[in-house]
């Protein structure tokens, strides 16, 4: 019977839990919208020569037909791990058919052949919004970028999420004022700082990178540097480097900040330390974490890529810049933790009482009417005594129950008012006609 | 270059085209709900052995990690090729925690390695709904389905959709009545009548399954029965054929008839020649054409399976009845041949235009205001002549234009009414306000 059990990393919900994932998944869709992106959807597949051009060759599973023949493809096919390098590729395919820039966004799983790990799925959901321009592409987007996140996610019924900002050209430039090339090793152990302390990535600076004592305390210092102000301004300038790819970083992350003041105190923060793990960054990165379960990594994540997707004309590329909301890691979290309690498991509002089997064909009446006013409606599946079939619609979180007769009366079940009702005018009260969802504590 | 084209099977749409699936996929689950149906995902996968036990082999798609390790798993796995097979499966896993009657909606891509041909689609969705009772369900919820695929279908912008109704029973028991044996064998060949005639009909009924000449005649002129109303009944009783199965058929089948009688004349019929061609439909069928684009085929279809879903207890099964709308096949043919018109390509109801750099400021806060006020807006990307802005909002379909100013002003494109207009108030039109989508000619 091992077959019908999970599969480890491959999660599925019980119907409360997938009307949750719902509702967060038609919310941040519906905010995607109000900021003007556009929706599209990838197949599932990509060749794996794409794949394997930007990702990791160990977490691509391949996939082929039980029975291959003749008509067998020439290339393979891998399902994709991201939305953005199917997205890249989108773009340069379709680059004639859409209006630059560019704005979409696309919310599809992905597949990832990680090991078994508790928190880390192998098939997940991505919510991905990507900005993507002509040749330029102003640093406004840059500022819509955590703007919106914001927006998004202070929405949802889950803890409250902090959203970080770097910039990858004041990195580089501060590296190269140093005198030190390989950059992306730098990045790499910064990265590290949260994790492993600030003695043990001077240690690492100095033996794997061999920089002096003097350059490993100021990168130290530069990936030390937080602000939710301007003041991360004069705190790099203190450190005396000079570089014009850092001043131009620096100014990026001051516009940035500049346009992020229409949001709340403490929902946003510059951390120097901010590296993001993807080689095909060059400017803007963010990352966000939920305060007080910030153990489980980046909720949201992100940065713009000037050089990710190719062009025919070499002066004339393709600069994006987007982020990605992990909802089935938020998910998965406060479900599997009992952080989430839902209303009900169905969209049912009221159940219909069946009285006795003859009545069913004026319930059925009733439903038909009811559904066509937009409220949903369900009928008792056999007669039974009424108090069994209240239980069993308390049980799944219906509010209402509809008893038939000349005068029609519905009960509430949450305060237990009873009253006259109108199969053409009754509505549920609007607290009561949709799912609810509430973080027990966070 | 081949890696960025097209892969044949895996449809890839254009932002309005996916703003045009999109909606009719909302209508389909927002309808879902309305009945009462209750969401669920499965994952994308199955071990094969679950796959291999209901589908045909050649269609599976396996998947496997690109570099195998010692954490390979025991057992292979696959891509679902429907949604069946897997709502099969959870529910015998989740079978304590779910309640039954179980309503549930499923809205998910599936996976089919099928040889390149027009029409067919290796990716796609499907629209499913089922019930599935424990121990006992009732004929009511045969009725439902046809109600509910009407109501679904009729209210989309697509060709009107007429369902054809059947019973197994009624076939089967027939068949047996008339002591024929191998009841799928004539099954099989009775539902080519549409394909290959009457006459070819009878011709296989005698040479394949030998039966005798008036035997094939009663099974091709029951095949042959069709009516929008109760009159099959006699049609039926006509034939002289006498069995307790036939009998029971012929009830069920008058049963969802009349439940059905709320529908609009012509919308519905009972055709006998209906089989549907899986083997584990027990007793109604269902199956829907597009009126006057019949040769694209079903474009819904399904039917009651009182024995897929095994248990534990051989006393208590889970009878099941449900039904799949393939809005791959209905969307990718309409959309082939130009016969939806989309207003749109973007959600943008309103786009700001940009004056110069130094109003981006005052851009942004009038895009933030009208955001929180749910309306979807947009900022012109870069500073150019005020018509060049109008002209590419036009072409993506966006209705409102914004001028800021001491007095904003807003200008509909379609109109080319320009008036004074408040971040407080102004609230786009209810026509222009969302995507429409026009059936061009059907």
């Amino acid at each position: 019977m091992s077959k019908l059990g999970p599969i480890s990393g491959f999660p599925e919900w019980l119907p409360a839990q997938r009307m949750a994932e719902q509702y967060l998944l038609q919310k941040i869709q519906r905010t995607f919208e109000l900021f003007g992106f556009a929706p599209i959807e990838t197949r599932a597949i990509e060749p794996l020569s794409v794949l394997l051009s930007k990702g990791d060759d160990k977490e691509i599973y391949v996939i082929k037909r039980l029975h291959e023949d003749a008509d067998a493809p020439d290339e393979k096919w891998g399902l994709h791990f991201d939305l953005t390098v199917p997205f890249a590729r989108y773009v340069q395919e379709f680059r004639h058919q859409l209006h630059f820039p560019f704005k979409r966004y696309q919310i599809q799983k992905v597949w990832r052949g990680e090991r078994k790990q508790e928190g880390r799925y192998r098939e997940f959901y991505q919510c991905d919004i990507d900005v993507v321009g002509q040749g330029h592409l102003s640093v406004s987007y840059d500022a819509e970028m955590p703007i919106l996140l914001h927006q998004v996610l202070a929405q949802l019924p889950i803890p409250a999420v902090k959203i970080k900002l770097n910039n990858r050209k004041l990195l580089e430039g501060f590296y190269r004022g140093l005198g030190i090339e390989n950059f992306t090793q730098v990045l790499r152990i910064i990265d590290k700082l949260a994790k492993i302390g600030a003695d043990r990535v001077v240690g690492l600076l100095i033996s794997e990178l061999h920089l002096s004592d003097e350059n490993a305390q100021k990168c130290l210092l530069l990936g030390q540097i937080k602000s939710d102000d301007l003041s991360f301004i004069a705190e790099v300038e203190q450190l005396g480097v000079q570089h014009p790819l850092m001043i131009e970083g620096l100014a990026e992350l001051t516009q940035v900040m500049r346009a992020c003041d229409v949001l709340p105190p403490g929902s946003i923060e510059v951390d120097l330390s901010i590296a993001r793990g993807l080689d095909y960054y060059t400017g803007s990165v963010y990352e966000g974490v939920m305060l007080g379960h910030e153990h489980i990594g980046a909720v949201c994540s992100g940065g713009r890529y000037d050089n990710l997707i190719a062009s025919d004309h070499k002066q004339q590329g393709f600069p994006g810049i987007g982020v990605s909301i992990g909802i089935t890691r938020i998910l998965g979290y406060l479900l599997g933790r009992n952080l989430l309690q839902m209303s009900r498991s169905t969209p049912v509002a009221v159940m219909i009482i069946l009285p006795d089997e003859a009545a069913r064909t004026e319930a059925q009446r009733v439903a038909f009417r009811l559904r066509e006013r937009g409220i949903s409606t369900d009928i008792y599946h056999q007669p039974q005594n009424f108090g069994k079939q209240m239980q069993s619609a308390q049980k799944r979180g219906i509010p209402y129950v509809w008893f038939m007769g000349d005068v029609p009366q519905v009960k509430n079940l949450h305060t237990g008012i009873q009253q006259p009702a109108s199969i053409d005018t009754w509505q549920p009260e609007a607290c009561y006609e949709k799912l609810t969802i509430t973080l027990t504590r966070s």
